[in-house]
């Protein structure tokens, strides 16, 4: 393995290349020295990837990643993005090192308010991408960034074209995204995406044997990457890099590293995630040369770290500046770089022909596709049934990247990670499953929602009227799961009406949302109304006297409800319906307004969904059945009859 | 590929086993034109696979697979799982093949209260080891199931030692948990396992290559799988199955098949679940070489399908008997035959000690542990942080079977379903996390519960009293998620009391259940309740007057209403604490006598979680941050005083 020794000083007789990178190996030193000070200074923190993976970041940064630090968002840099979160203080020190963050922000490091969260988090430190730690989520997003440069790139005639590179340890090959996210990658050919892969051997328990013994290099092989090995210095990365960038299909490079390098415990699984001891802290420093105070960046370091970057970032602008000025495609360089991802949904012209919603659905999301080219997804391989597919266009393949349908496989824990990474992209994307499947993806949609990303979800077959395919399909407990999200729209049209009001309220906004439809009904009422989404909660079929009740649902549930209620009012209980297409869009003085009165819900899913609204829920509190959706109404006590005496029996308790 | 013809009749110049495997191909036919009626007569399912894999299942259970027939049980049964739920027809008409169900059961496909249902429900069916539908989960089971057998073999000198054979799709292997299971299996060396991967290179969607270009075999063998490939025949299975079966490591075998073999849309992804055309049937049986009329079993394949099935299981079944009475630990395999799960916990001496209530789970786990060999578990990579190691235990490792600690990786998914495959094989699995990361695993948990089996989640880190790790890694929107799924207890105990009293209640039932614990609270009350537990919630500190309001909270948050509850009293708001450690052991009746008066909920987490309680949540409807508990406690406003004031606030309104 590389030893270091004490580095920079002994310069005759090297030629300049070598001086250059003893300059490197001396700029990762001190990256590492400000990594482990920051670590030290907050009292908690993972020293062991920061000793160890230096090298890869700092490599990365000083000789390939094209950004502009005039213009971060510059819309063609490279990406970076640090699947293994929790290296976030080398992504700090770097930010230092060009200027990017104050010294104050690195001494601030997991304390409140400050740049330089415990893990990168979006929109809170420069060069964070993606907010990451939840392992596995930066490489699912980095496949997606991968795919929208490509995309991208046939849209603008060559103008877009950056690399993605993507950090992860030895954790994040054991998560299945990974595996579903990079398999992908290599059926699609994006030779723009690089994974640097932190080979330390060790997680957190234990020695990476214990619980993983592929075959790394063979794993890659077999998913269509380029294996390239690379020894831990700059060199080896260096050269390693300039390979990858040039191969055909995506790369990963195997960089051999010791977790917790000069530390006492280098090379197992206690130097992860514990703060450096003062001794080790010293003992570590004296190992790579340095006899530094605390937080001590080198000007001759700094000075050719940052200026490298930004001569090479200049090039890189200019080169792209003039690309620009021939385009062809300015405005949709243009939309990327304003970030317009709302679409205006004013010119829908949908009729109902008595299709189902989810294919009124499919219309309209088509519609869409074919005036806003900023909509690109796709489904887990249930297009066909949740009516996703943009008729007009292309497959996303390797051969007509233009293609604006992805077909991910049947990978949803991948889906939702690449949406994330597409919305990140500047693109507005949108992917589809079963309802009941979206818990296969709640890792990544939780990201959605901490970035607050764009990414919308079309969930269908949405309750126990799915029927056949039985409990396993059926979806309970996912409508509140979802609603319980912070900043996640779940949005449950009823009807044409509320469908294209969800649509239209989904293209205005800029957060993640779920559209959740059922699967076939095709029911309508000339009493809903597009405008009752954005309130949340509105009145579709009003009281007649002031003695009332209010009965509530959404989705499907609401054509059992309308039919029970007319029933109510034929047996003298006035009431009226509610209608809540979408939760989260009900303000407080709304819903305290509506529901004066004696009010009940009724949903095919988890009473819990509703307790927020009302005391009396009558809903579902078991799992599912297979049987005839005209059974399953029987056996769950949903047909109009035994709905009236259950709510009869509630008002006379 | 195999072209059968009429099979059967031209029997000159064969060779008895040639004869043998043409009865076998009349039986595979059969059971395709049983699998197709069924569909036919339900109207709905997934023709394609049965037509297509047929073969797999017929052979396996033909020639190799043992059970009894006397009792479905029998502790040393092979196990199949289908993992591809999907092509449920197949498993149910092998039943009636054996007749284990009868005509009006298959005839009843998908219908209610049948008990042949759209996908494989476990107790619903004979023969049926695990629910399955969701892609994925079965083979994770699988692995879980492997684990067991091995496990059992160590503890038992041998006595068990059966095969798990897992029958898949393409689509299985495109899910990310297949691959984090699979390679630990690979790892663990489980050469007791053996994949039957029906290769037919299409998805719902498109061909298979649109989404997955992998190299299956390479991957497998990164993986360290032995790789057999067979050609779609009773003979080319057969042997491909005796050739796994004494394989050093697990196996996959390779299947090439056409799905929807013979049907006009053969070898296209419109064969996958689509229900047959009228002339589309005829036509597939015709080109089988069978005239039947719909659900006709030829006699001379059941009785050669049942008689080997019945001379085999025998033989074997008086193998087992014959060493059981030879047997030293008759005892265990007596447990595992009447299925003891429960532990009675009452001799635990648990002192605190000043310990963290995690620390103090560790210790009670231990104790089970010590006193109940059935209890075995372990982490998604953080078992240090989730204290759920067993110190005195091994690791389970290739050369140390008889391990109790699991080394499952960072694979949560494969983590959740693998400890589902060991509850089905008689033990008692537990499997620790954070609690965040519950998401990752949600697909597996929801069959645990849909199966109601004995699984024990421990999930700690508990809230954004995380802190310096950030967002990513405080929950928010778990704990009300996890309470939404049906038959998951969810226990979350404040201290030390209370955690003993919900050990006690897990170990005491058989259902699945979730034991939430804190980072790092150290509270402890005189005034909590071991029995507290069972009845759901109940009163911590009692009201002085008649005019008192109530306060609610579980887990951390109960330390800091305690302290409010204090400072109240003294101010003049009379109050009584209610502690709610396991919300659904909570009775209607019990609730409504406990909340009559005005009750205020306080959690750390969603406000969604306690709206079933209380009108009044005050909770979090934001992520979280990074930063220490401290701020984040100020940040949240959850200061004594703070809380004292919005609790002020509420009443005055």
């Amino acid at each position: 393995m590389f030893n270091i020794g004490n580095l920079g000083n002994n310069i005759i007789n090297k030629n300049k290349e070598e001086i250059s990178y003893d300059l490197d190996m001396k700029g990762v030193n001190n990256l590492r020295s400000l990594a482990i000070d920051m670590i030290d200074k907050a009292g908690s923190g993972h020293p062991g990837i920061c000793l160890g993976a230096a090298s890869i970041i700092y490599t990365l940064f000083k000789r390939h990643l094209n950004i502009n630090l005039d213009d971060l968002d510059f819309v063609n840099r490279d990406r970076f993005i640090l699947s293994a979160g929790h290296g976030a203080p080398l992504l700090y020190s770097i930010c230092y090192m060009l200027d990017l963050l104050t010294l104050d922000d690195i001494k601030s490091l997991r304390r409140i308010n400050s740049k330089t969260p415990g893990h990168p988090e979006y929109l809170k430190t420069p060069l964070v991408e993606v907010t990451t730690g939840p392992l596995g989520q930066g490489i699912a997003a980095s496949v997606g960034m991968a795919i929208a440069s490509k995309h991208l790139n046939q849209k603008t005639d060559g103008l877009i074209d950056y690399y993605t590179y993507v950090l992860c340890g030895d954790g994040e090959l054991e998560e299945g995204i990974t595996y579903e996210a990079l398999t992908l990658a290599g059926t699609l050919k994006l030779n723009n995406l690089i994974v640097l892969y932190d080979s330390n051997g060790v997680t957190l328990d234990s020695n990476l044997k214990t619980s993983s013994q592929e075959d790394i290099k063979m794993r890659f092989e077999s998913i269509n990457f380029k294996v390239i090995e690379a020894e831990n210095t700059p060199k080896s990365i260096d050269e390693a890099i300039s390979l990858a960038k040039n191969s055909e299909v995506p790369s990963i490079i195997i960089v051999k590293t010791i977790i917790g390098e000069f530390s006492k415990y280098a090379g197992t699984n206690l130097a992860h995630g514990k703060v450096l001891e003062k001794d080790d802290l010293l003992n570590v420093k004296e190992k790579m040369g340095l006899y530094q105070t605390p937080f001590t960046l080198s000007s001759e370091v700094k000075e050719d770290f940052k200026n490298t970057i930004i001569e090479r970032g200049k090039l890189y602008y200019k080169n792209f500046e003039k690309k620009y000025e021939k385009s062809k495609n300015k405005i949709l360089v243009d939309k990327l770089i304003k970030h317009e991802i709302t679409y205006n949904l004013t010119d829908i012209d949908i009729s109902y022909d008595n299709k189902s919603l989810r294919d009124l659905s499919g219309d309209i999301l088509n519609h869409i596709a074919n005036n806003f080219e900023l909509l690109i997804g796709g489904s887990a391989d249930v297009s066909s049934s949740c009516r996703t597919n943009l008729v007009s266009k292309k497959i996303f393949q390797s051969d007509s990247y233009d293609g604006r349908n992805l077909y991910f496989g049947i990978r949803e824990h991948a889906m939702a990670g690449i949406l994330n990474g597409l919305a990140l992209s500047g693109l507005r994307p949108f992917g589809s499953t079963f309802l009941t499947f979206s818990d296969y993806m709640r890792g990544s949609i939780r990201l959605s929602c901490l970035m607050n990303l764009g990414v919308i979800y079309i969930l269908t077959h949405d309750s126990f009227t799915v029927g056949e395919d039985g409990p396993t399909h059926e979806p309970v407990e996912q409508l509140i799961s979802l609603e319980a999200i912070p900043n996640l729209k779940v949005y449950r049209p009823f009807d044409l009406n509320e469908l294209i009001g969800s649509y239209v309220a989904i293209m205005e906004e800029t957060n993640p949302a779920a559209l959740i439809l059922p699967r076939e009904s095709k029911d309508i009422s000339e009493y809903t109304k597009t405008s009752g989404v954005k309130e949340g909660m509105y009145v579709v079929i009003p009281n007649e006297t002031d003695d009332y009740i209010n009965l509530i649902a959404n989705g499907e549930e609401l054509g059992l409800v309308l039919k029970v209620s007319e029933n109510l009012k034929e047996i003298g209980v006035d009431n009226r319906v509610l209608s809540v297409p979408c939760m989260k869009n009900l303000t407080e003085k709304t819903k305290e307004k509506l529901l004066e009165k004696r009010s009940i819900s009724i949903t095919f899913g988890s009473p819990l969904y509703y307790y927020s609204l009302t005391k009396d829920v009558i809903g579902v509190s078991t799992f599912g059945q297979s049987g005839t959706k005209e059974e399953l109404l029987e056996y769950f006590e949903f047909t109009p009859k035994k709905l009236e005496s259950k709510i009869l029996e509630l008002l006379n308790k």
